[in-house]
């Protein structure tokens, strides 16, 4: 199998102005051929429209005995704040020839607020990008649909507990047939199994067993479960519902996370088939009961539906990079209270797909330490796939920053040490490429670092990035310029990524066995990150005994740290080492599998800026075509829209300010017409 | 063109337990050969999945000039709480050669509440079920996401004002480019045209200018956007917003509705193309300033994003009946607080499709005081459609409750008098459905009553309602049997109906013009239900005044009033007059394009009961089939389920009640369960 038939050629420009429009500029393959040229018939796939298809999990049954592809993630250096191109690097895989890029759906809150979407950029983009970054085939509007019923499950049977003495509950939930007699249903035995009830006929239960199967007691305190919504509303932050007259005085504050944020979500990326999300939907757990015992959506009988409302989102989206090759989109957890990796059966049939000799080029968050170590220790270790290659992305600029340069700032300019040469600063900068590398090493993977280039880089700072990677064991180091050129600016990397591959010697391994307790694995992770040893607040004490009783010790860890340090202070920057990383809290995502620390406080629902993205976003209602693109922020990258024979651009430039322009078509008279910087609270 | 060639010939069977597994039995065709025997090619649609397509707008275009069929709308007499049949009524239409069904999408929220799914009862059914009752094409997901995102934009708004003077808020609305010059995107030439204020340069505005244009100054106590959800979920009917400390203190009280009550719903089903949609969404008013004028949509620069969320959503979704006959699902917009009809688009691409001599059957809600009024002054108003045949669907057992009979509650047995011989009762009763038929007839149309026939109605008591229509003005009256034996029950219907279409004679008339006084539109309606007058409450007084001043009296009359009555007291059986009809209050949806004044109060947020119809739903993960069926509460039918080698059923039955089987495929063993009464409080 493979896909090197369709794969289109981009005729790259080097002007700007030329430069603006790719997106517009190339009309997508139907995805039927991108399909076809993975060996797909129609019997494997669903389409939505033409240019998305699922791709049905039965491929994986069909496929069984075939034998995979080479596994590659890529990870990053620890970021600025602007991003360093991770997204582009993944898709920058579409000069291998036989490829499938694995990518997660973005989020469609924030396309309306400042971040615009994630399509990737310049060259590097998956289209369409306005079907990529809205509703794509539905599958986040499942989570938010699974997400709400379960906790309106929530408060209805607190509501109805209420209100009920354990015989009338009991009479409700298996009511009796004329003759008298009651059933339960199948999901109930679900619970009369973890309650240790082994009778089949509801009239041979004690009262006692009757109460304890019928009253599941939930302590409105300990409820974890929290709605969802994919649009960045923060006055849903925090919130007391049940103030209806007919709620009876019940009220309770909670609030809504972003979709993405939704334990359903890391399900759907961790899940194995169809029958693994069955259960892992069924054993999620939303609270305790008041004698501390944890409640799951099967004890309140949902499982199932949520089930039903999510079988449809297991099965990946096939769409294509601007080249016209295959990329599977599937899943996008939230990368700080989850796992931020794209999903295990979109990854599984892709290397299916591939075959042997072809890559599975898969991401993982920035920098490593986040999305990398979850991706081997979380991802990996449910899916029993290893990779034989992880793919480091680098930055000049992040180097120098690193290296003790000023502060990077979002929506301030940039220091004038980012953009002359200044070798030095990059050197000192390379300690915190030089631990990624190592840790990843670690595994057992090879490690290909790629530098990605920015049009201020110097040869000798790019230099010294190399010479540093290869020092700490990189398998080899490649200049990246695929946002310019598409494809051909990543030949160097395809090429050292396929030795990377095909040479690596070393056996696979986990950072820690799951057998070990709650806070060894995280004073494993802890080491990981340069730590001297781990300080746990009362409240995680309290946590970590109450899961560990409840027999939760033995899933692996997701650690909720910010992104911008190995550490837990975003301002320790190159390779800190000997503090102490302070565990604020502890929880568990159970159905998802995993137990993630809090370390720091974590936003779970973004906001609106004062003028949002949206304010530039409008359809043609001539063509049905959305007008004015998603905006990146990484690079320069604009957006075209065409209003009354003018056409508009607009871009986030490298400072994260936002730009538009005026191209007047007919005169050709192109002019900047405004700028702001994004640094509006949100 | 027409629908012949792929009518699937059902062969219906007369024991019970053999009708219990109709909708499994079938396998649907592909949707592309429903397609195609309409004459629409693959450019004429996006498929989702195999057995869903999208019917693209541009449908419309290509076939402007071709002659449409005939248009008949489905709707009933005042109906009893357990529904009379109209969904199974319109779909019966399916023994016509050349017919389109045109339905509304049921909201996924009930689905796993107590209602169960709308699909049609029996041998009536759109197919696949689930695939019907849930995502389908992902219309409802999209408004909710709409609805949302502008609910999102009007708190935030709210607080960005709150912290920044005129000056700061214009700087970042329209910001400056390095040179100082400012622009103003695209849509915020709709606000300023709005406000009155030429400039095209944001430097020429004054100071006054500035802070009319940048201030919204919204009003939060008149906010009447509320956010919205597909779920049952009554702990969110009145909550507390904004208690998150980043926000601030800015608390408000609001509340969720269920998705289909969102004005966007209204919008999806009455309007006509893209660039209305866009118009229609751009004028919803969300509140008002502290000056009382109206916010819309586009004051806070969202229409345009609302618009693209919703640019796939304006395609119909093309789905099968049981008989392979084609039907068009789209909008579902709820009956009381909206219009409650299915969509204009839908109904203007069917009647090209069906073409000269050809049928489409559209469904009105019941009854035809709230359904077929709606449809006629509401929905024929701004499609320009008219027309030709109303079909008012009738039971013996509704009529004989506006005879005089016991009261029929929901959750309880029926009285004797509803399943033993009474002409009397079915006499005296009549006069409701002679009003129904001359209310329908004075619109020009030829009304064809649907006799709805129960096993219990008796030939004198179907003869006397038969008798009883004709009296009336109808221009038929037939006994339909489609819910027992499919299109073959309803054959003498099509027949008449036809008959109907081809001779009617007088010219479309609606009930009142536009151009007079809302109270005056309010008291024409209120006299077609009998009323010797209207009384407005002060609220409503004021409201009236309030949109009257604002410019939006001259939108049609949506009333929100009970369908159990002429009148607004459900008690009120028969055909009640002289009655005064008491308005509470008034409110606006004028993005959809209508005042609803409220008689009575209205729950926009369904809950759950005690044991949801969740518990019975579970996802087969061998095969990926949902396991039981959604379950119709009007007749018998049964629901069916495999677990460990049994198979289960579940049914509501005619009473309401919930019924469990269990019948053993191994050795034939049937027998019942439990079953339970659904009369919890919601």
């Amino acid at each position: 199998m493979g896909s090197s038939k369709t794969v289109r050629k981009l005729s790259p420009v080097t002007q700007v102005p030329a430069d603006i429009d790719i997106a517009n500029s190339v009309e997508p393959l139907h995805i039927s051929e991108i399909a076809s040229d993975l060996n797909l018939t129609p019997n494997h796939y669903d389409l939505y429209g033409k240019y998305k298809a699922k791709v049905l999990l039965s491929v994986l049954d069909e496929f069984k005995e075939a034998q995979g592809g080479y596994y590659v993630v890529v990870g990053g250096i620890t970021p600025t704040p602007l991003g360093e191109g991770k997204s582009t690097t993944t898709l920058m895989s579409c000069m291998f020839l036989q490829v499938v890029t694995c990518l997660r759906q973005p989020s469609q809150g924030p396309t309306f607020g400042i971040k615009g979407g994630a399509a990737g950029g310049g060259y590097s983009q998956v289209i369409p990008m306005d079907e990529f970054n809205l509703h794509l085939t539905g599958d986040i509007h499942a989570i938010t649909a699974a997400n709400n019923l379960l906790a309106a499950a929530v408060d209805t049977r607190i509501f109805h507990e209420a209100s009920q003495s354990d015989k009338a509950l009991f009479n409700r939930l298996c009511p009796p047939n004329k003759e008298g007699k009651r059933s339960f249903s199948n999901i109930m035995f679900r619970r009369l199994k973890k309650l240790g009830i082994d009778e089949t006929n509801p009239d041979d239960l004690t009262l006692e067993e009757i109460k304890r199967f019928s009253r599941l007691d939930i302590d409105p305190s300990s409820i974890t479960w929290r709605r969802v919504m994919d649009v960045n509303d923060r006055f849903l932050r925090k919130i007391t519902i049940g103030q209806g007259p007919e709620e009876k005085g019940m009220v309770r504050e909670t609030g809504f996370d972003i979709s993405v944020a939704s334990e359903i979500m890391a399900v759907l990326a961790l899940t194995t088939s169809l029958e693994d999300m069955r259960e892992r939907l069924g054993k999620m757990v939303i609270g305790n009961s008041k004698a501390n015992e944890p409640i799951t959506a099967d004890d309140l009988g949902v499982g199932g539906a949520l089930t039903v409302l999510m079988k449809d989102a297991i099965n990946p989206t096939l769409m294509q990079t601007l080249e016209g090759t295959p990329v599977l989109v599937h899943a996008g957890p939230f990368a700080n209270i989850a796992h931020g990796n794209s999903s295990i059966v979109a990854d599984k049939i892709a290397l299916k797909l591939v075959g042997p000799g072809g890559f599975v080029v898969t991401e993982a968050g920035f920098g490593s330490d986040i999305g990398t170590e979850k991706f081997m220790n979380i991802k990996c270790r449910y899916s029993g796939l290893t990779p034989q290659c992880a793919v480091i992305v680098a930055t000049v600029r992040a180097l120098k920053m690193h290296g003790g340069g000023p502060e990077v700032v979002a929506g301030r300019p940039l220091d004038r040490a980012y953009i002359t040469e200044n070798v030095g600063l990059v050197e000192a900068g390379c300690v915190n490429l030089a631990r990624h590398i190592s840790n990843t090493k670690a595994y057992g993977v090879n490690v290909v670092v790629a530098i990605n280039m920015f049009a201020t880089d110097t040869e000798a700072e790019l230099n010294a990035v190399k010479k540093a990677a290869l020092d700490a064991g990189a398998f080899d180091a490649v200049i990246c310029t695929h946002h310019a050129h598409g494809g051909k600016g990543a030949v160097d990397l395809g090429v050292a990524v396929q030795k990377a591959c095909e040479s690596v010697n070393q056996p696979f391994k986990f950072l820690y066995p799951l057998e070990i307790s709650i806070k060894k694995k995280i004073e494993e992770i802890a080491r990981s990150y340069g730590a001297a040893g781990v300080e746990y607040s009362g409240q995680a004490e309290k946590q970590i005994e109450m899961y560990s009783r409840q027999g939760f010790s033995n899933l692996p860890i997701c650690m909720a740290k910010t992104q911008y340090s190995f550490s837990h202070n975003a301002a320790a920057k190159g390779a800190p080492s000997g503090f102490i990383l302070p565990i604020r809290d502890v929880r568990a995502s159970v159905g998802a599998g995993f137990i993630y620390p809090l370390v720091g406080t974590m936003s779970t629902m973004p906001g609106l800026p004062t003028r949002p993205c949206f304010y530039d976003i409008d359809l043609d209602t001539k063509t049905g075509r959305v007008l004015v693109y998603w905006v990146i922020f990484d690079r320069k990258y604009w957006h075209r829209s065409v209003f009354d024979g003018t056409e508009r651009y607009v871009r986030f430039d490298r400072y994260r300010r936002i730009r538009y322009s005026i191209y007047n078509t007919v005169t050709g008279d192109f002019r900047e017409a405004g700028w702001d910087w994004i640094n509006e609270p949100l």
